[in-house]
């Protein structure tokens, strides 16, 4: 076998490929630990989606699925009092993202998101060779919304922020978007369900607004890839052109059923979203007892630093003891950690850990 | 309201949004019909993939899948005879397709696939804005393996071709290969396991070539979305790279087990192949009584015309008669169909209503 253990292709060939900075995922540890690094949802999705999942005809996967995904879309209608036509499902809200990505921001003027904030948006701009600029959030992390007034070919930014964890209210984003009617404003509410409102209440009135949202977080279904938009039907018209012009099948027909029956779930999805809640404001409360300093989260995961203690070393030590946080580096967000709300219980082992830590100094 | 009814966009919002032509998916009749339009399998999965979605443990759901589908990579690694690291996982062979043209066709000269091909070429071309130009069939839709000899910035063909379902020998394949060491060939099989040998053969001598595969066609899992490629490891390593640098996730955890589960099944999915090859074999004997011209094929679909009758009046009385077949119209293919082999009882009634049919004018 020729040259199969140089993975280095021949100079010649390389030429032409596409060479990018390899992104690393976050571990995913194989042993017992406690997993508080990727924003999962500690409960598990609701019993109608393990029901639908047991209850699949196999056979049916023969066919096609749905290129419309007609189900989902109508379930997610009905919940979100849109009409289906409102609606545009994909494979996790990045493959939502991205073909937003691919067939808003085609302007010669560049499209704006904050400094800092979901790593991806820069990746997809990249790659699409679209212009870009990223106004700073100020000191205390937070949006100024004059810094999206200006001249632009479109713009995104998540709510609440991650991996800032703060949420601005619908007068704030309505500000944003109503200053913006030429351009197509989108707003990813990844976390929104453990915020506040949502911008889907403002589609009706914009035209020019996009609001993104995922079931890998509030619905506990990271494992099955779904997300969604809402928008105005012509905008969500353009995005399925787009989309069945290169790749009609996406989502399987599992995840199309399965997503049917996980927003049906509504009662189990509210008390699924509070637990996280009370465990999250708990947290806040532990963490201060602590020394910790935290952005006011809205969302699953708390954003924290403590004055006295470096970010990176406090990541090695939980890492010792078995529990795995999220460590950026570099950057503004240097000295944070990003920590996903788990149950109660790993909650508390996580500060009884970081107490053995911090008095260990 | 504002203007949900109108479904046009502003002319200033819709200044910058991809304009493209709508892509009409093949009709999914909702009706009692026989489906021969999508080159679906009209066998269902192996049991062992049932098996796998019953045992689905959904609580797992809530995390995300493993982004690099060790399982999967290592299962089809097994079943070819190749190392893991020379497997590439994606969406359905669409996907990992598209990643391929992302990654491997950067050059500023054309890359070249035939004028009657896989019309997604074309697609994902002018998407990444990839020069390329589409040497003629033959007349007997034949491909012409000099034409695939001159400079080019990479080359992308289906062997079987589709969907004139022409297969081309090893030896072919290896001369357009070897005539190109220094870009990337693609040898798309959806089709290979219902025609002969796989080029995979030809991977452990040539760093140049990639070979697809599907799940859709032989493997009967069109409805889950799986697709692989193989190479050399570092071709494989280059796919990755991009993929991780802009979509970690993309294979559900779901069709991540079922895949396992399907590529062991080897004996049930050789029956079923060997099935209807069987079909497909009596049916060219079929056709050619009813005085239809057909090309040798060596895939899961026939593409035939008939010297008397017009392609598109043949699809529209097929139509009436509940059988759904394709039609392309237009081009090169204008007067042919596409008629996907059905179990052999759907194929007896197709050519009992094409006799009426025939006999009728």
């Amino acid at each position: 076998m020729m040259g199969m253990e140089e993975m280095q292709l021949r100079p010649e060939l390389m030429r032409h490929v596409r060479t990018v900075d390899p992104y690393v995922p976050g571990e995913q540890p194989q042993t017992k630990v406690i997993k508080l690094n990727t924003n999962e949802n500690p409960y598990p999705p609701a019993p109608q989606v393990a029901r639908a999942l047991q209850e699949m005809d196999a056979d049916k996967l023969r066919l096609y699925p749905d290129p419309t995904a007609e189900e989902l879309t109508g379930a997610l209608a009905d919940y979100y009092g849109v009409k289906k036509n409102q609606v545009f499902v994909g494979v996790g809200s990045d493959d939502v993202l991205s073909m937003c990505f691919l067939t808003f921001f085609n302007s010669d003027k560049p499209i704006l998101f904050p400094d800092v904030t979901y790593s991806f948006y820069k990746v997809w701009a990249e790659l699409y060779r679209i212009p870009y600029e990223c106004p700073r959030l100020d000191v205390g992390f937070r949006l100024m919304k004059e810094d999206y007034y200006k001249e632009n070919g479109g713009i995104i930014f998540p709510n609440p922020n991650a991996p800032t964890a703060i949420y601005e209210e619908l007068d704030f984003v309505e500000d944003i978007v109503a200053h913006n009617r030429d351009v197509v404003v989108i707003v990813d509410e990844a976390y929104v369900d453990f915020a506040g409102r949502s911008a889907i209440a403002l589609t009706a009135k914009y035209d020019n607004l996009l609001v993104v949202q995922t079931f890998s977080k509030s619905r506990s279904m990271a494992g099955m890839r779904i997300g969604f938009c809402i928008g105005h039907p012509a905008l969500i018209r353009c995005l399925n052109d787009v989309k069945f012009s290169f790749n009609s099948y996406t989502m399987s027909q599992v995840a199309l059923a399965c997503g049917v029956e996980a927003v049906k779930a509504e009662r189990y999805f509210r008390e699924t979203v509070r637990k996280i809640i009370d465990t999250r404001e708990w947290a806040k409360r532990e963490l201060s007892q602590l020394g910790f300093e935290w952005t006011d989260s809205r969302t699953n995961f708390l954003f924290v630093r403590h004055p006295e203690k470096d970010a990176g070393e406090l990541f090695e030590l939980l890492k010792k003891e078995r529990i795995y946080v999220r460590y950026f580096g570099g950057g503004r967000t240097s000295q944070y950690l990003r920590i996903t709300i788990g149950t109660q219980e790993e909650m508390g082992l996580l500060f009884a850990a970081l107490k053995r830590i911090i008095q260990d100094r």
